[in-house]
């Protein structure tokens, strides 16, 4: 599995200069490859060779394989703790919040690429990262459930087991990056604008839309 | 990773006498394994450490890891495909068909812990089996779009992009095991109540039920 470009200079330093590639496009790119081929199977090297660069140039934004993992996780937690906070400002309305929180969660996912890794295996991360990314997930499902439940008592979502539903929608939104693909026929906000609708039309007393598809 | 158990009896060979462990058994816990831990990190020690068991009596059912995930996959689309056959001769009513779909697939992965394996990541299959599971989903998934297409067309079901609709939902399906614990609060029927109710709504134009709860 090691080292299959070999002698690639400088690897395991940091390079000196910054080199030409972002950290996001390397945690975009990294999760694409984890996403396909699993974590386990996968090298720094193969990233590196994925994006066309050498592993030094990885070196000046990651330590190891575990750190990119750790970071495109905490991207992923990044973007979906901003979706539901920016929905909570924006409207009390629990059906509206959802809405935003998935349009925002997707279309960010899809459009940025923006590392979303969804599998968290077993001693994959240290304990202690581990424990730090397990702790803001349970935080984001919260979050997500406390707005199902503002809902029901509302009256505006049907009586549910919200931790089920919240599992259910988690589920599809975690399993967007095994089959999306950007140069596909779906745009990331009909995709967003799909997912958002079925799910609010799920949960609610009324629904108010009469399709699932863009307006 | 090879064989931390070492010297293990006749690892290798197939046991003459038939074991005391069956294949279902075997299935279900290398499922809940690769689910857990990942399919590249776990070994087949490790499948006979947690069922307690040799490997000897694993060679009995299976020719290698490869095989075990082969077999996995072939069980859990075994479920599907035969939750779609029994929906489509019961009922002609689209969203009856959806409910039996989502109940019959959750109940048999979660009571019968069925070897509902469900990342296929490149590579871990040769070519010629990876190509027949994937046949194998692509039609099942095209049994699930005719269902949502067939109610569309009938009016039953709001317009939609069903194979958005249908990814969403196997999203939910497939993350199942990375949550569901057997011992857990919630019982697989409810589970399965859930989801089904969640799903039918989300796409019914008038949707009967009030509630995603059991009755």
């Amino acid at each position: 599995m090691a080292g299959r470009l070999g002698g690639v200079a400088g690897a395991g330093k940091r390079a000196k200069a910054r080199p030409n590639v972002t950290r996001e496009r390397i945690l975009a790119e990294s999760a694409r490859v984890f996403n396909r081929r699993g974590y386990d199977a996968t090298t720094l090297d193969d990233i590196a060779r994925a994006l066309g660069v050498t592993k030094a140039a990885l070196y000046y934004y990651v330590e190891n394989k575990e750190d990119v993992l750790y970071q495109c996780h905490t991207k992923a937690l990044d973007l979906a703790t901003d979706a539901v906070q920016t929905a909570l400002a924006q409207t009390p309305a629990p059906d509206e919040q959802l809405r935003i929180v998935f349009r925002r969660y997707i279309e960010g996912m899809t459009d940025q690429l923006a590392g979303a890794v969804v599998l968290l295996y077993e001693g994959a991360l240290s304990p202690a990262l581990n424990r730090r990314i397990l702790d803001r997930r349970d935080a984001y499902e919260r979050m997500l459930r406390g707005i199902v439940e503002d809902g029901i008592a509302r009256g505006i979502f049907v009586p549910c087991d919200s931790k089920l539903v919240v599992f259910a929608i988690l589920g599809a939104l975690n399993w967007i990056p095994r089959w999306y693909d950007a140069a596909g026929p779906r745009a990331a906000t009909d995709i967003a604008t799909s997912f958002a609708e079925f799910f609010v039309r799920g949960l609610s007393t009324n629904p108010s839309s009469t399709t699932l598809l863009r307006p």
